[in-house]
C-alpha cells in the first residue's frame, strides 16, 4: 500500500485525477508540479491513511513513518534544507484535504519545523531576526490552537500585555528581542494549561499536526457538516505537507489571490489582488490595503498603487502564462494562490474559481466561443439556481443597508416601496404608480389582486410553499415569507420589526432571495439578459430530453413563460378563476345552493366567464399541450369568515346572513387539506366539474373556430386515491363532450388524466392508468400526506428540523426522493405497466428545483412544469440531468 | 362440456360441493336428492353457460338445446307429466342461482308450463278448476313482469276491476270463471303493451325465463350490488328449473319454513312455521298467521291452532328425521322450505341459517358437546363483529319505539337516560345516580370526565373514528355519532332532531349498534355472559397466532382488558393523563413557558402524577408487556380557546391573559392532524420526552420495589417519518434511563420502537428498524395520510361515497387493504428483513375489526391492540383468520 505521494520539482507521483485520494488540494498540487509549474515541495497523505486511522483505533499504518520520513527528506533535499536542523531549517505547512473542502476540519498549520534552536538558525540565515521570532511566535500560537487546543485568546493576551508594557500600538512595533520573549512566554503559557512543555521536537511536531488533521475528520462540526450535505464518512481526509516559502521577505517578495477571469463579470482578464512584503495572512487580516494585479484593473479601479503588472513584471509575466496554462489545462476559470519570494513565484494553489451567475453564464458561452470546450460542457457549468439572479432585480451589494427582519428566501429579486397592509390599500396606492410591499401576516386567495399590484410581498407566517410563496413565485414578485419578528398591527398601522417601527407608507426593502428585509430604499440592480443567456438556453434545449412546461392561470402568466421558452401548460388551476370580483358572487350563490338545480342555475353563469378565460390562455399557447385542473380547493376557502364580510357578502348574493353563516360552520374543517376538497367535490357536486369541462371545450372550439391552432387539452381530475374516482368523473367528462359534439357538431380532441398526490393514488398507479391517459404528479400535496406535514403549519417545527441537522433539505423546496420519490417512481413504472403511453408530469412546486428535476429525468418522466420564472432554470436543469446520464458529476 | 345437471329419484349429477358450477340452490337441491329425500326432480345449467352466454353475444351453446330438451324429458317422466303435455301438464318452477344470493337477480317463475291448453287439462286432472286458473294467471303475471317486463301493477288493475264489477272484497272470491276470464284479459294486455302475444308455447317460454335469469346477471341493480360486494363478474349465475308441488291443494297439503334449532335462542328444537293448504306466496303475503310446527314452540307461544306435529303427524315425523339427517350431513343449523302435497313431503330447499349472536355461539358450543362438529369448526362458526351484541345492552326488539334521529353506530350497545349538553351538566347529574346521555356538537378531550360520567354518548358531527366515538369505545360507552340533523343550542337548552325539541333533562334512548336515536325510554335487554362464551373464547385462544393487547390509559380500562383476555396493553395514550383538572395547569404553565428551564419546572410538577400513573398502569398489567406512546397531540389542544376560559386559565396559571392568548394563536395550525405533534414535539422540546421517559422508568422500578412483576416496558414514538427523528429521541431516553440507572442503581428492561403512521415510515422502514425494536401500526393516522382523509372531516363526503359505490367500506372501520395495507406490508417486510426480531402490532382502530385483523395475520403480525370492549372481537377474529390458512373460507 503506497500511503504518501510526493510531488515538486517538476514532477509527482500524483495527478489531479486523485482527488479522491489526495484530496483537492494535494491533487492539484501534484497536477502542477507534474505540470512543470514552480510549486515547493512537498507530498500528500492518503485518504486511506486516514480510513485506516479510523479503523484501527486511531493508529497509524506500520510503514507510514518509514514513507513520510523519505518524504521529508525529499522535500529537504528539494529546498535546501532539513527539518530540525539549525543550519539549514526546513520548514514546512501542513494541511488537510478532503475531496471537497468541508468547514470544521483543521486548515493549515505553518512554520512547522521552528523550535528555540531552528529559529537562532533561520535568523541567521535569513539575516532577519524579526522575521524568525516573529514567524516562531505565530508558529507556536497556530499549533497550539488548532493542534495542542489552547484557546487562541489566552495568547493575544500575551501579546497585547507585551504591547502595553512596552508602549507599543501595533504587532509591527515589537522587535525581534521582543518576540523572541513573546515566544517564551507563550510557551510557559501552554505548559501552564497543558502541564507538559511545548514541543520543541520537530518530529513531534509534524506527527502532532498530521494526528490533528485526522481526528478533525471526525470533530462534531464536521460531523454535523458531513451529514447535512451528505458526504459520506468513508471517503476520509488527506493530509499535505509543503515546504514554506515566504512573501514576507522584503519588497521583491510578496503573496496573492488570482483569478484567470472576472469572477464577478467573466470578462476574460487576470484578476486578483496581491500584497508585496507580507504573508497569506496579511492579506486576510486586512490591515493593508491589496494592489490589483494587472494594470488595467488598476485603472479602471483609479487606485495609486502600482499592479503587480508594474511592480513585478517578470512575476507577473510568469504568473499570467501560468494562469493561461493552468486555465487551458484545467479548461475552466481558476482561482490561484502564490508567493514571490525574493522575486522568484512559487504556486501554492490552484482550483476552479466561485464566480457570479452572470459571469458564469458568460465564461461558459465565452470558452465554447475559444474553443477551450464544448457546448455541453458549458451547459455542465452554469448552476441552474444561479440564473434566478439573472431574471430578477438585485440588491446593489455596495448600497447601505438597514437589516430590520430576515425571514425565508421565498421568491427571488429584490423590491422596494411603501408599505400597505391590506390588499385593497396595495391596490390602490399602486394605481397611483407608487411601488408597493404588501405586508401580511399571512396572504389568502382574497389576496390575489393586492399581490399582483405589489412590487414585493413579506408575510409573518407561512413556509416555502405557502399561499404568499407560492403565488408570488408563479407571478415572478420577489416574496420574504415566514418572518416571524414582523408584528404587524392593521388597526394602528404598523409593523414592528423588534424595536423599528414601520407605518403605513414608509419605504422598506425585501430580498426575496436571501429572505432579508431592509428599512427606507435599497439601490436595485436590474438584470441583465444578454445574449449569452440565449445561447446557453439553446444549447441546453438540445441536450435535454425532459420537457419543461409552466404553471400557469392567465394569458398574461402563459405569454411569460413562453418568452422564457415553456412548451404547454402542466398545470392551469382553474380555481384562482374564480375569485375575481365579478365571480366571487355567483361562486357563492353556486355554494350556498340547496339543490343541484339551482347550483346549475349558479354555475350557468359561471360558465361564459370560464369559458372566455380559456380561450385566452389556448389562443396565449397557440397549439401546446394545456392542463386543465378541474376545481381542487374546498368550498370554504371561497366564504368569507369574518361577520362584516358575511353580512356584506350575504347582501351581494342576495341571501340570508344567517344562512350563509351556517353554511360557513357546516364547511369549516379541522383539516382542510385532508378535507372534502379536489375530486370528492367533483363527486359530490358533478355539475360544477360539468360545467367546467363544457367551459374548456367550447373554448378550444371557440379558438379554434376564430383560426387558432387547435389545443392539445388535458383535463386533469385533481385529488384521486381511488380509482373509481375517476371512472365516474370521466363518464361524466365524457357525456359532456358527447353532447358539446351534438350541439356543435365537431370535438375537439381531449385526453383525461389525474393528478398523482395521495399515497394511496401512487400504490394504485396500476389500475387508475386503465382510465387515466396522464399523470401530473402534484408533489406539494404527495410530500404533504406521505411526510404528514401541512406545509402551511411547517413552520413550526422544520427550521428547527434544519437547524438540528434531523433533515437536510426543506423537503417542500427538494423532494424528498428516498421517502416522496419512492412513491413517484413506484407509480411511473406501474402506471406504465398498464398503459406504455402514460404521459407522467410533475406540477408541484418541486418542478422548478434543480435537484427534484434530475430526479424527475431519472426517473423517466416526460415533463416539468414550474412558475413562469423558473422556466430557465427548470431547462438547465433537465440539460444538466441529462448530461449526467453521459458523465455523472461529482 | 357438461352444460345441465339433472337431479330427483334419490340421486343427482351434482352435489353440494358444486356450488360455483350449480349455485347455492342447484348444490343443495343435488346433495339432498343424493341422500334419497323427497326432492321434486329439476335440473340446473351451469354458471359456464353464463358465462358463455356473455363471451358469446348473448347467444348459448350449440348443444344446450338437447342438453335441456333431455333433461326436461327426464323430469316428466318421474313427476309423470310433459311439458306442454294438455293430458299430464308438467309445470316447473325456474330460478336464478349464483353462488351467494345476490339482490338484483331475478328470483322466480312459478307455474310454467301453463297456457290455455295445459290449464284446462290440470283442471281436469286436479278436479279443481279454480286452482288450475287461479296458478295460470298468477304464472301470466309473474311471468310477464319478471320475463318480460310488463309492470305488475298494470295486472293488479285488472284484478281489481274485475273484483269491482263483480262486487267482490277478496281475491278468494273469484270463481273459476272469473279468474279464466281475467287470465284471458290479462294476456291481451300484455299484447297491447309489447304488441305481440304472451307466449302460448311453453318451450318458448321455458327459454324466455332462461334467459331472463341469465340477463338479470347484468342488471344495473345486479351490478351495483357486485361491486359494492367485491363479487367477480366472472361467477356468474346457474338456473334451476324443478318441478312444481303444491301446497295448496287441500286440507292435507301445506307449506313451511323450518330451522332445525331456534335461530334466536340457539335452542336445539324443530322450530319454524307452516300454513295449511298454502303456497309459499301466501306466507309471505301475510293474509294467514302461520302455526308453529312443533307442539312444544306451539304450546310456549300459547297459540291455539295445531302446530304440525299434531295436525300432520306423519309428514311431521318425516320432516322431523329429515332435517336431523340434514343437519347432521351438513353439521350446521338449516334453514329448510318444504311443502306437502297431499300428504306427501318435499323437499325444496336447505341452506345454513341465520342466527343470532346468542343462538350462533350455543349452537357451536352445543355442536361440539354433540360431537358434530370439533372445536375449530366451532371457532369458525360465530360472526366475531356479532360477539358486540353479547358484551354490551341492547334495545328490547318488542318495546315500542319513536325513532328521532339516525347517525353512525359509533360504539356499541343500547343506552337510555336524561339528556346532558355539556360534560360538567353529565358529571353533576350523574353523581345525583341518575343515567346521563351526553349531547355534544362535537367531543373534545376536555369532555373525558362528561363522557366518562354518561351512560352514552350522542354527537351531531364527527365520524366512526371521531374523537367521540373513539374514546367512547375505549370506555365501552354506546355512541352514536355524526347525527346531522341534530341541532343543539346549549344556551336555551335544547336539542331539535327534525320537528321534535328535547329539553334539557328530557329522556331518550341511543342504540349505538344501529346509530339510531329514540325519544324517551326505551327497555334495554342486559347481555347476558353464558359459559359459551368462555368456552369458545378458549377455544379460540388455543387456534390463534396473533396475540391481542389493548388500547388503555387507565387501570380501570386495563382491567376490563384482561377479564376480557388481552395479553398486553398495545396502546397507552400518555396525553389522557394531562387533561386531569390537577394536572392540565402544570401542562400549560409548561406550554406557555419561554424556556428550556421553565419548561423543565412545569414539567417537574407533572413528572410525580405521570410516574403515579404508571405505577397503577404496571400492577394491573402483572408483568404483561405495556406500550407506552409518548406525547402526541399538538400543544394547542391543551389551551383554552374560548376569551373567558383564557382570562379564567391564565389566572389560574399565574400569567397573563395577553400571553396566553397569543401562545394560543401562535401554536394555531391550519391543519392540526399534519402539524406541530408526535416526535416533533419531542425534537423541539426534548424536555417533555425525557420527564415521560423518567417517569415510566421509576414507576417501573416502583412497581418491582413493591413486590409487582417486572412490567415489559415498550417506549414508543409517535409519528416518525425520519430514522434520525428516533435517533434523536432514543439518545434521549438512553441518557435518561442512565440517569436513572445512577441514581436508583437498578434500570428495568425496556426497548424502545415507533409508530408506523406515514407513509414515509412505511417506505423508509428498513432504516428506522436499525433503531426501532418494535412497529406499532397507527393505521387511523395511516389512513389519513395514504389516502388524505382527515377522519374529522370525513362524514362531509365519505357517506356520499358509500352511497354512490365509489368506495364499499369506510377505511376507518376496516383497513384499505389494496392502499394502506400495501404500505402496511412494506414496513412489515423491510423492517424485518433489518431486524429479524422486530416485533410487529397494530395500534389503530382496525386492531378491533374482524377483516383488518386477518389482513395483520396474514401479513405476520405478532399482535393487534384494540379497546377493551373489543379484546374478544380479536381474539375470535384473529382465530378464525388462522383457521382459514388451512381452510380458506368461501
Amino acid at each position: 500500500m503506497k500511503w504518501v505521494y510526493s510531488f515538486g520539482d517538476g514532477k509527482a507521483e500524483g495527478e489531479a485525477g486523485m482527488k479522491n485520494l489526495l484530496g483537492g488540494k494535494g491533487a492539484n498540487l501534484a497536477e502542477m508540479s507534474n505540470l512543470g509549474l514552480p510549486v515547493p515541495p512537498g507530498f500528500s497523505i492518503t485518504t486511506e491513511v486516514c480510513t485506516y486511522y479510523y479503523a484501527h483505533g486511531e493508529t497509524y499504518p506500520a510503514d507510514l513513518r518509514t514513507a513520510v520520513d523519505e518524504a521529508v527528506a525529499k522535500i529537504g533535499a528539494q529546498a535546501g534544507g532539513r527539518l530540525g536542523d539549525p543550519a539549514r531549517p526546513l520548514l514546512v505547512s501542513v494541511r488537510s484535504g478532503a475531496r471537497v473542502s468541508m468547514p470544521g476540519m483543521m486548515d493549515t498549520v505553518l512554520n512547522l519545523g521552528l523550535n528555540a534552536e531552528t529559529t537562532e538558525g533561520l535568523a541567521k540565515l535569513t539575516g532577519d531576526p524579526r522575521f524568525a521570532y516573529d514567524s516562531y511566535r505565530r508558529f507556536i500560537q497556530m499549533y497550539s490552537d488548532v493542534v495542542l487546543g489552547v484557546e487562541h485568546a489566552l495568547f493575544e493576551e500575551i501579546l497585547d500585555s507585551e504591547k502595553d508594557d512596552k508602549g507599543y500600538d501595533l504587532d509591527t512595533d515589537l522587535t525581534a528581542e521582543d518576540l523572541k520573549r513573546v515566544a517564551g512566554l507563550f510557551k510557559a503559557r501552554v505548559q501552564k494549561e497543558l502541564g507538559r512543555p511545548f514541543p520543541e521536537d520537530v518530529e513531534e511536531q509534524l506527527w502532532g499536526a498530521i494526528g490533528a488533521v485526522f481526528g478533525s475528520w471526525q470533530s462534531p462540526r464536521a460531523n454535523t457538516y458531513r451529514r447535512l450535505h451528505n458526504i459520506p464518512e468513508e471517503w476520509g481526509t488527506a493530509v499535505t505537507v509543503q515546504a514554506m516559502v515566504f512573501g514576507n521577505r522584503g519588497e521583491t517578495s510578496a503573496t496573492g489571490v488570482a483569478f484567470t477571469r472576472d469572477p464577478s463579470t467573466g470578462e476574460k482578464l487576470l484578476y486578483g489582488e496581491f500584497l508585496i512584503n507580507a504573508q497569506g495572512e496579511d492579506v486576510v487580516a486586512g490591515i493593508r490595503t491589496p494592489q490589483a494585479i494587472s494594470k488595467l484593473v488598476r485603472e479602471r479601479q483609479g487606485a495609486r498603487k502600482p499592479s503587480m503588472e508594474e511592480a513585478m513584471p517578470k512575476a507577473f509575466a510568469e504568473l499570467k502564462a501560468i494562469c493561461d496554462r493552468l486555465e487551458a489545462h484545467y479548461r475552466d476559470m481558476q482561482d490561484l494562490e502564490f508567493t514571490v519570494q525574493e522575486g522568484k513565484l512559487f504556486m501554492l494553489q490552484t482550483r476552479s474559481g466561485k464566480r457570479t451567475a452572470q459571469a458564469s453564464l458568460k465564461i461558459a458561452v465565452d470558452m465554447v466561443s475559444e474553443g477551450v470546450i464544448d457546448e455541453r460542457t458549458a451547459v455542465g457549468r452554469v448552476e441552474p439556481a444561479a440564473l434566478d439572479q439573472l431574471l430578477h432585480p438585485t440588491l446593489d451589494p455596495n448600497a447601505p443597508k438597514e437589516q430590520i427582519a430576515i425571514g425565508l428566501a421565498a421568491s427571488p429579486g429584490a423590491a422596494t416601496g411603501e408599505v400597505a397592509f391590506t390588499a385593497d390599500e396595495a391596490e390602490k396606492l399602486a394605481a397611483d404608480h407608487r411601488d408597493v410591499i404588501l405586508v401580511r401576516t399571512e396572504t389568502s386567495p382574497e389576496d390575489i389582486h393586492g399581490m399582483h399590484a405589489a412590487r414585493g410581498i413579506l408575510t409573518a407566517r407561512g413556509g416555502m410553499t405557502s399561499h404568499a410563496a407560492v403565488v408570488a413565485r408563479g407571478m415572478g414578485r420577489p416574496c420574504v415569507s415566514g418572518a416571524g419578528m414582523v408584528k404587524i398591527d392593521i388597526a394602528a398601522g404598523t409593523m414592528t420589526c423588534g424595536g423599528t417601527v414601520i407605518k403605513r407608507g414608509e419605504v422598506i426593502t425585501i430580498d426575496g432571495g436571501s429572505g432579508t428585509v431592509f428599512k427606507g430604499r435599497v439601490e436595485l440592480r436590474q438584470p441583465e439578459l444578454t445574449g449569452d443567456f440565449g445561447t446557453l438556453m439553446a444549447w441546453a434545449d438540445k441536450v435535454r430530453t425532459l420537457k419543461v412546461r409552466t404553471n400557469a392561470d392567465t394569458p398574461e402568466d402563459a405569454k411569460v413563460a413562453r418568452r422564457f421558452g415553456a412548451e404547454g401548460i402542466g398545470l392551469c388551476r382553474t380555481e384562482h378563476m374564480f375569485f375575481d370580483e365579478d365571480r366571487i358572487i355567483a361562486v357563492r350563490q353556486m355554494i350556498l345552493a340547496d339543490a343541484a338545480n339551482e347550483r346549475k342555475a349558479a354555475l350557468a353563469k359561471l360558465l361564459p366567464m370560464q369559458r372566455s378565460d380559456f380561450e385566452g390562455l389556448f389562443k396565449a399557447m397557440e397549439g401546446l399541450p394545456v392542463t386543465i385542473r378541474l376545481l381542487d380547493p374546498p368550498l370554504h376557502e371561497f366564504l368569507p369568515q369574518k361577520e362584516e364580510e358575511i353580512i356584506e357578502v350575504a347582501r351581494a348574493a342576495g341571501s340570508d346572513p344567517s344562512k350563509l353563516r351556517a353554511r360557513a360552520i357546516a364547511l369549516h374543517e379541522s383539516n382542510p387539506m385532508l378535507g372534502h376538497r379536489g375530486v370528492r367535490l367533483g363527486i359530490t357536486y358533478p355539475e360544477i366539474y360539468e360545467m367546467q369541462a363544457r367551459a374548456i371545450l367550447e373554448a378550444a372550439l371557440n379558438v379554434e373556430a376564430s383560426g387558432g391552432k387547435p389545443v392539445q387539452l388535458e383535463i386533469m381530475i385533481p385529488l384521486v386515491g381511488f380509482k373509481t374516482e375517476l371512472d365516474r368523473m370521466k363518464e361524466r367528462i365524457d357525456s359532456v363532450a358527447a353532447q358539446v359534439k351534438k350541439e356543435r357538431d365537431k370535438l375537439p380532441a381531449y385526453i383525461v388524466g389525474t393528478m398523482i398526490e395521495l399515497p394511496r393514488a401512487a400504490l394504485r398507479a396500476a389500475e387508475i392508468a386503465e382510465t387515466a391517459e396522464f399523470f401530473s404528479f402534484g408533489t406539494n400535496d404527495l410530500t404533504q400526506t406521505t411526510i404528514g406535514i401541512s406545509r402551511d403549519d411547517a413552520g413550526m417545527f422544520l427550521t428547527d428540523y434544519l437547524n438540528k441537522g434531523v433533515i437536510v433539505r426543506d423537503p417542500f423546496v427538494s423532494i424528498d426522493v428516498d421517502g416522496v420519490g419512492e412513491l413517484v417512481r413506484i407509480a411511473a413504472e406501474r402506471g406504465r405497466n398498464t398503459r406504455k403511453t402514460l404521459k407522467l408530469g410533475i406540477c408541484g412546486e418541486h418542478g422548478g428545483d434543480p435537484d427534484s428535476i434530475r430526479f424527475c429525468h431519472q426517473t423517466g418522466l416526460d415533463y416539468v412544469s414550474c412558475s413562469p420564472f423558473r422556466v430557465p432554470v427548470a431547462r438547465l436543469a433537465a440539460a444538466q440531468a441529462a448530461l449526467d446520464d453521459v458523465t455523472p458529476r461529482d
